[in-house]
């Protein structure tokens, strides 16, 4: 092979500092999760086909990665769909198997499976990758982690409070601050489409009203006229465009606009009661915001719709969402179980961490200390004080080869670690270390107690 | 759907108390890994097929996962192929990617790709799943993770001696003590092929050797014959069949067996330097053992051979395995990069803590906090206890819905929550908690800081 070998597209490798700061997110998305209650479960990464199939719409099916079937797969090929070479019709009699385009259905799947075994209410989180064939750019993957929250089993409004706390509660652990929750509720757009008149309109008027920050009133009006919103039920809607302040006076407008909609009332209500409980318990760093234009995942979203945005100044899109749904397992043929999510996006918090240098300076934080090998008596009295300093929980080694001084000092240069220690006959004689600091630049013989203190200290 | 769905066979769900187990093992390996010096890395779950194909043997291709190209990949389908319907030779035409068989071969190609930013030598280590179309059956999986550390880019037997400690280190962490860590050499078996006249049959037999615990010693000179390894040479192996005893007595009867193999005498005194340092630096818990007879993965490895098995009396194969490698990277390109891996059976691992019941007590601990929901304004004051609880990292929550005491009651017993805390109207108003362990049954009224550190004195 001449050429160097690379990766498929859309795919990553991550090098030790990139896995250090990943596995930071992850770790204090994890953390929280669990001190909230949630308990973790893992899917395989393929499903059958017929799991996945026909769940995320045409444009869903075509991205997801189907695998061959293994041995002779042609002697089950669909022999019409081979005579015709017909891809799409081909597809499922050579492929029984495909990987994951989600985390949301493999955990209806599974809690459709395991059902008699697990105890409802049920609070699950799962980080795990899933694969899309989608075309990649800037931000976007082929593979990428999800890393989701959802609670089932139970109606409780509650629920919508708790994962209010939750995103505050990781995002303030990870020193985002500032970063926006933004909420609406799938019964607030569906009562405005009533009082307007485009109830049947429901998804057209709501992909409008979604597009309203990017492309502005007017075209926004435009787009609903076109799609055949009457002129009359537009002008209606004029309060809602012009809704503006802080969470209390905007339910007030709604109470204005949706006053005639049974539907738009019980939203308010909703509204009103998870910002009532989030002012009593207190957000310590994001802010809940009532935006009525939210409206991701409508198809799917029954109650609460949830948004979440990086802090003011910060160029990326949602950075989370989810919401509540009335039917995950409805697909599997068990019907009624509602609940409400949350997903974080590993990859866009990973950039503004970045961007923001949020992220510890101790996170990919490797080795701390190189001993010098200086030969074998030496590596073999270095080794003892390695072991020691290892069941104190410090990174240590030895270099492997009896290499030039200025060799082993370049590779601890390059790797950054912040300490080195030489050990020849007057060292091992006197049972002492020569400890360099090589940030100060500093060297002084230390007995093994102090080497382990020293570095303890600083890591 | 009526049907109950299911998941592909050799994968598996994982429920929270499965999850917790294996995270405990992976927790306890990786803190061993970065102790020791390794850095992670991650590659793709898919690589481009020509970086997999042709690497495993014949066998091996045929156990690789091949995902379907999108879109209308019978366009480029092999005309030849596809009119013969000979689906072996379609395959390169309709799958460019593949999901990966192991960590070694992407683990090579990473180390080509990156050869510019890596400072060698390099000390890595991974933990992902790996995908093998394999006939499924007990402890043998579809999808199965694996746990390497690999050191490349030195020759230094002080990289064996780190690795006999870092598996005694692991396995002492997990509490399995008593394991071996068995060793040969490389260098050893060619030395008596070479000895015995059977240099041009070193594969038959090793393989054949191999099988000395399994089929006896008389089967296993019956196959050496088979295989047209001459009787004059099997007769020189007898002293081999009988060497017996602790490592130093096998390198004394090894010394006279090879005494004229210049290969079997580098090897003899290589095993000599590892069991020299491994006696000066101590083992805690595990044992070192030269077995002569091991020889797994031999086509790869060139010095060293590890093999590790589970404490006596634990019916299980090996736990772990590794050695030394000359070229890593030859199939990719770039010659000479040694270096030397160990690995990790975490299915296997998992079922001997299980068998012996080591795992931890506290390791599937979930929610240590419940909080029955008494209505709005109790719920509300319960929020905020549990705040404050999760502030100090303990894992609380709230029943969501206001249901009856019993329902609540008998849902924390089901779970193995061991505290519950009932927040009344009396409680609200003297600001105290009604406390109740569930285990001994008591049931106290305290006030916050009291419940915070009587939970925590418990978890």
């Amino acid at each position: 092979m001449a050429q160097k070998p690379s990766i498929p597209k859309g795919t990553r490798d991550f090098n030790p500092e990139q896995v250090a700061k990943r596995n930071y997110i992850f770790n204090t998305i994890q953390g929280a999760f669990e001190t909230f209650g949630f308990q973790p479960i893992e899917t395989p990464s393929f499903e059958n086909s017929d799991t996945l199939m026909g769940k995320y719409g045409d444009e869903g099916d075509r991205l997801i990665f189907k695998i061959l079937n293994s041995g002779d797969y042609l002697s089950k090929a669909d022999e019409e769909a081979y005579n015709e070479k017909d891809s799409n019709k081909l597809t499922s009699s050579i492929s029984e198997k495909a990987l994951r385009y989600d985390l949301t259905v493999p955990f209806a799947r599974y809690v459709v499976q395991h059902q008699n075994e697990i105890e409802f209410p049920f609070k699950r989180y799962q980080i795990q990758p899933v694969w899309r064939a989608d075309r990649p750019q800037k931000g976007r993957f082929r593979e990428f982690y999800q890393c989701d929250a959802d609670a089932v089993g139970s109606d409780s409004l509650w629920q919508e409070v708790e994962f209010i706390q939750l995103y505050d509660s990781v995002f303030s652990a990870l020193k985002l601050d500032g970063v926006t929750i933004k909420i609406n509720n799938r019964k607030i757009l569906s009562g405005i489409a009533e009082v307007i008149g485009a109830s049947d309109k429901l998804i057209d008027f709501t992909v409008a009203l979604d597009k309203l920050d990017k492309i502005g009133e007017e075209k926004v009006k435009q787009e609903m006229l076109d799609k055949g919103i009457p002129q009359s039920g537009i002008d209606k809607l004029q309060p809602l465009f012009s809704i503006k302040g802080d969470f209390e006076s905007q339910i007030r407008s709604l109470k204005t606009i949706l006053s005639t909609s049974e539907e738009g009332k019980k939203g308010i209500e909703e509204l009103a009661f998870i910002d009532n409980a989030t002012s009593e318990l207190g957000l310590k760093t994001a802010k809940l915001q009532l935006d009525v234009t939210l409206a991701r995942g409508l198809n799917y979203y029954t109650g609460a719709i949830f948004e979440v945005s990086a802090p003011e100044g910060v160029k990326m899109g949602s950075i989370g969402g989810g919401g509540r749904y009335d039917d995950l397992t409805g697909i599997f043929g068990m019907p009624n179980m509602s609940g409400v999510g949350i997903s974080f996006g590993l990859d866009r918090i990973y950039l503004v961490l970045e961007e923001l240098g949020l992220f510890p300076e101790t996170v990919s934080k490797s080795v701390e200390v190189l001993f010098i090998n200086f030969g074998e008596k030496e590596a073999l009295f270095s080794l003892k004080a390695i072991k020691a300093l290892r069941a104190e929980g410090v990174n240590a080694e030895l270099y492997p080869d009896k290499a030039k001084m200025k060799k082993q000092m370049t590779h601890a240069n390059r790797r950054d670690i912040p300490f080195v220690v030489l050990v020849g006959e007057e060292e091992i004689n006197s049972n002492k270390y020569a400890l360099k600091d090589m940030e100060k630049g500093i060297q002084e013989k230390v007995s093994l107690e102090v080497l382990i203190s020293t570095i303890k200290k600083k890591s």
